[in-house]
């Protein structure tokens, strides 16, 4: 009988093919297959939608697949379950990156730094047109109280604002003042200044922020998104930035990426796009790997995860 | 004999004069002098330089100046000192403001802001091209370890900085792991990612930022000016950027100001131009105020000021 295989799905650094070597030796590791190598895939550092057909087909041996994305919701889920391949992401590696790009960008916003950077292009010098406002002090709602969210609650705790978060059940989560459940959304988004997206997109999160959740914002509002483009109905989102139903928003995710060079948002004075960065991490590589090898010991000696593992039930 | 004048040299709220007259109710509260006002004057809240020909002669009786600014740099402190002239600057009042702009430059930089916010205006998805990095983790040098370095240390501790201080002696400061003297920055520049000039300008300070400076930090360095434009060799710094010395900077404080249209400064890719508003704050009149009426009520007492006072030995 062949040897199982562990498909990676990218280039990983030799020294943690070999840390997967030791504790997994009767694995072969492949970064490429050939058709005959197929169904000897046990384990699949990374999703490869070429593959898809026949991972979910019943030549398959996928027992687990290890995400190297926080959301899996590209993913087919519902199969992953049907066939009992079992699925863990990479969340908590982007947590220090999305949380200072939420602040660079609300910092960025408040203190005049992107009207400054756009005057440099035309080398003028734009004091008296500034308008300027400062963080400390405004009150933050966090949509999505997990690993994200919990480090940027931390971090802008630290710099005066005052941090309240949602989550499915309106359950307890650190750094937070007060956690609301998802139902509660709109009227407690009414008195918040500041609005970030984190949540996974499932189909209770798809489209929710909508003109019933803009407007139920202050004028003077702020939305990111930094969670999936999907959870944004964008249509809603342009209309509330025109009519100033809210000041401001800045998004990093979207259905379609890139964001088509026609699209009527780049033009929004009141919109910030920045392409996909939020979690753009150094050392990607180094905590992904730790999440696997983590991961791989226990499936290795048990078939279970031990962390960061998909419930199917809730999408994420 | 004429009631004692306070002049202000700017507009302040009702509420506020109100305050200043329940202190000093036998003064007059002026927001225009007539020449027959101008020997009057006592006390001054803010530093008007048209009527400083007035204030420095012996038909003056100033005795006491509120700076509307933190630097004092632009008076003419050897003359005050001379006719024994009590000054009191706005130190504090921009810790918060000037703390959030550095972080929000440095973040801005690191997370890939300025390019996003660039490729925005031409409606360009940057992605592939964007560098990152991470604040957190990183050394920064705070040069000036006084209120807005202190708040400064604070903020950027709870993202993860590692925080140094220098100031003349040496002397310890809260929120700093370790503060060295002004003699040694040079070498201490060299184990530093990034380095925060806040230092106000005097004789000392003058041009402390060239090549010398520059060529100690390291390549990836990345370094700020917030404090007096006098503390940079400009000629230096855009030699300093252009060779790749340094690998980024920002200088929101400039020798002339508005910087002129021809500036070759303008045009420098891994500088960052902001037009002097690191220090805009808002509810400035409150906290202003809050100083001047402190102030007040001593010297009101017994010529004294209890806060904010400038040591004319240091300049400061």
């Amino acid at each position: 009988m062949e040897k199982p295989i562990i498909y990676l799905n990218r280039n990983f650094r030799e020294e943690f093919i070999q840390q997967t070597k030791d504790i997994a030796p009767e694995y072969e590791i492949k970064r490429t297959l050939t058709p005959e190598d197929l169904p000897a895939v046990e384990i699949s550092l990374g999703w490869d939608k070429k593959l898809a057909d026949f991972f979910l087909s019943d030549q398959s041996n996928l027992k687990w697949i290890q995400s190297i994305s926080a959301g899996v919701d590209y993913m087919p889920l519902n199969k992953f379950k049907q066939k009992d391949i079992l699925l863990s992401n990479a969340s908590g590696i982007h947590a220090v990156s999305i949380s200072e790009h939420v602040i660079g960008v609300l910092l960025a916003y408040y203190r005049g730094i992107i009207p400054s950077v756009l005057a440099q292009s035309k080398k003028h010098w734009l004091k008296k047109e500034i308008s300027y406002d400062q963080i400390s002090g405004k009150r933050m709602l966090i949509i999505g109280t997990g690993h994200i969210g919990q480090q940027l609650a931390a971090s802008v705790k630290s710099l005066g604002v005052q941090v309240f978060g949602i989550n499915s059940s309106g359950h307890p989560a650190e750094n937070f003042i007060e956690t609301y459940s998802f139902k509660n959304r709109l009227k407690i988004a009414e008195e918040m200044d500041i609005v970030i997206n984190i949540l996974p997109l499932t189909e209770e999160t798809t489209g929710i922020y909508n003109t019933d959740f803009f407007e139920a914002m202050k004028a003077t509002g702020v939305f990111m998104n930094v969670g999936r483009g999907g959870s944004v109905s964008i249509a809603d989102l342009e209309t509330a930035l025109r009519n100033h139903t809210i000041q401001f928003a800045s998004l990093d995710v979207f259905d379609q990426e890139p964001l088509p060079s026609d699209s009527p948002l780049w033009e929004l004075e009141n919109l910030l796009i920045t392409p996909h960065i939020s979690g753009m991490t150094v050392n990607f590589q180094q905590k992904l790997m730790d999440i696997f090898l983590a991961n791989l010991k226990t499936y290795h000696e048990n078939q279970e995860l031990s962390i960061n593992q998909i419930d199917f039930s809730k999408g994420y």
